[in-house]
C-alpha cells in the first residue's frame, strides 16, 4: 500500500493510492480514521488494515492535479537525519565520521515540502551552494526504547524518497551543521509512504539522483555504512521512538561530471560532481520498488 | 504576565499566574482562547491583552500541586540550541567555535520536560556524564524572515529557564551532538514564559544553576558571544521563524569546585568545575527577575 498526505482546499487527508497519481481519500473511504499519517501510525496495524480494505477496489476521488501534496509525515515529532553515512560521500568530502557510531543531526518540519511542491533556493546574496541530496527516508510505526538490531524492521511502517537538500555555506558556519539542513522548504519527502511489506527489504534497493534529466547520484543501499536496523538500535538507546518519526538515512556520493562539464563550487566543501541547484531546475529523487520525489527550485520570495 | 502550560486530568491549557505557585486557569477565565501556549501566540497581541484581562483580579484556579506542568511551550515547531555561546564556556572545553556565526543545532520536543517533573539520567551501562546547562530560552511572538537586529526583540514574546541536559557520551560520538542533545526527557523548560514587557533587557540579567542546593553555574547575559537580536536575525535568514518557536541560547561556564572538592569526569570532554547529575539529585536553573525552574533526578524506567 502507498500512502500520501494531503491537502483540497480545506480538507487535509491520508490517500491510498490506485495508480501512480491518483488516489481514494480516506476522509471520504473510512471518515472514522485520524486525518493525518502520524494518527493513522500511532493507532497502528489495525488502522493501516481498515486503509487498506476502506480503498480496495473503490475508484480514485482525487489525481495530484486536484490536490497540494504535503510532505509524507507533514509534522513528526522528530526527524532524524544522518550526516556521511556512505563511504563515496565520505571520501568525496574529506570528512571524518566515527566507524563505531551513526553521525546523527536533526531536521525541522518547516524544512522540508511534498512530492511537485517547490523546493526553495535561497538568494544568491544569502548562499550560492544549494545541493540535492537523495535519500531513504524510514517511517516509524510502532515505536519503543531500547530495539535490538534483530527486532528494528518490525517498527517500520514504511519507506519513502527524501531530498536532503542542504546550504553548503551554513553548514559550514561551524561544526553543527544547524541551519545549514534547516532552510525555509530546502528538502523533500515523498510521493507516498509504501509500507514495509510491499517495499521489502531495503538493502536491495537503490536510490538515483537526477537534475534537470541527468544523473548524478545512483547508489545502493547495501554500501550505507550503518543500515536501517542498526540505526533504528542507535537512536532507541536515548530516545523512544515514537508512530510517524522519520529518520533520513544519509546519502551517497556523486557520480562524476559526465565528458566536458564543468560547474563552479561554493561553499566551504567543494566536491567534483556535484551540481549546485537553481531557480529554474527540476529535481528528482528515484528509489528502486518505491517511486520518483520530483520537485521544481524556485527562488526564495523572501529575498533579503 | 507569567504564563504556564499545564494538565490538570484530560484538561490541557495555559494558565496566568497569580502569585508564585498559583494560576488562572485561561480554559475557565476565557475559554474562546486556544487550550496552547503556541496556539495562543498564533493569534498575537489581541490573544495575550484577552488572556491578561480575563486572569486580572480573579482567584487563581490550582496550585502547582494540582497539576502537572507542560514544557512552557510543549510542541514548538523548532527548538534552535546554541553550543558554545560564552566564552567561559569555550574555554573550560577546549573546543573552537566561529567568531562570524553562531553555533546551531536541534533539539526535539521529546527532549524536554516542564517545571518539577522529573528529568531523566540515562542507566550507568548508558552514559555516565549527564550533565545540567543553565540557560535563557527566548520564545517567539511575531513570525518573520530577515529580521534586522535592531527589530529582532519586537519579535520575542518572552523568555523562560531551560536546563539544557546533555549526555556528553553520546555528544561525542561524532561531530553533531545529535543524540547526546536529545535523550528522552533529559533537559527542561519553565517554570512560566514571563512576556518580555515584564522581563525587560535580558543583558542586565544572569542565570544561577544550583545541584543539591550548591552553586555551579553563574553568570550574566551580558556574556553571550551572540545575544538574542543576534540570534533572531541569524536564524531567521534561512528560517521562517513562528510563534511559539524556541531559541535556547547557550550555557556558561562552570564555577570552580569549592575548596576540597573533587568529582569523577566522564566523557570525551572532562570539565573540572561540573558535577554530573544522578538520580535523587534536584537541579535548578534560576534566572534573575524571572523565576527559577527545579527538577529531580530519576533513573531511566526503561534501561536496557
Amino acid at each position: 500500500m502507498r500512502l500520501v498526505s494531503y491537502r483540497h482546499g480545506d480538507e487535509v487527508g491520508v490517500g491510498v493510492m490506485a495508480d501512480d497519481t491518483s488516489f481514494v481519500a480516506l476522509p471520504k473511504a473510512a471518515p472514522e480514521l485520524p486525518r493525518t499519517l502520524r494518527g493513522i501510525l500511532e493507532i497502528g496495524d489495525a488502522a493501516l488494515t481498515e486503509a487498506r480494505a476502506a480503498a480496495d477496489g473503490k475508484a480514485a476521488d482525487y489525481s495530484f492535479d486536484d490536490v497540494t501534496l504535503d510532505p509524507v509525515v507533514p509534522e513528526p515529532q522528530a526527524i532524524w537525519a544522518l550526516a556521511l553515512n556512505y563511504k563515496g560521500h565520505i571520501a568525496e568530502t574529506g570528512l571524518t565520521t566515527s566507524p563505531d557510531y551513526p553521525h546523527v543531526f536533526l531536521r525541522q518540519p518547516a524544512s522540508q515540502v511534498g512530492h511537485l511542491q517547490p523546493m526553495v533556493c535561497p538568494d544568491p546574496k544569502v548562499a550560492r551552494a544549494f545541493d540535492y541530496e537523495g535519500e531513504l527516508a524510514v517511517i516509524i510505526g510502532k515505536g519503543g526504547r531500547h530495539i535490538p538490531v534483530e527486532r528494528a524492521l518490525d517498527h517500520v511502517a514504511g519507506y519513502a524518497c527524501y531530498n536532503e537538500g542542504s546550504v553548503r555555506e551554513f553548514q559550514s558556519h561551524n561544526r553543527q551543521f544547524g541551519l545549514g539542513k534547516n532552510f525555509e522548504k530546502s528538502g523533500s519527502f515523498g510521493p507516498w509512504m509504501m509500507t514495509a511489506d510491499e517495499f521489502g527489504d531495503p538493502s536491495r534497493q537503490k536510490v538515483l539522483t537526477r537534475l534537470n534529466g541527468i544523473l548524478r547520484q545512483d547508489c545502493g543501499f547495501d554500501q550505507m555504512l550503518f543500515n536501517v536496523e542498526q540505526l533504528i538500535h542507535y537512536l532507541s538507546t536515548g530516545y523512544a521512538l515514537r508512530p510517524g518519526d522519520v529518520i533520513v538515512t544519509g546519502t551517497p556520493g556523486a557520480l562524476p561530471w559526465r565528458e566536458g562539464e564543468s560547474f563552479p563550487q561554493y561553499g566551504g566543501i567543494k566536491v567534483a560532481g556535484v551540481v549546485h541547484m537553481q531557480p529554474g531546475d527540476e529535481v528528482e529523487v528515484e528509489i528502486t520498488g518505491l517511486g520518483t520525489l520530483k520537485n521544481p527550485i524556485v527562488a526564495d520570495e523572501a529575498a533579503p
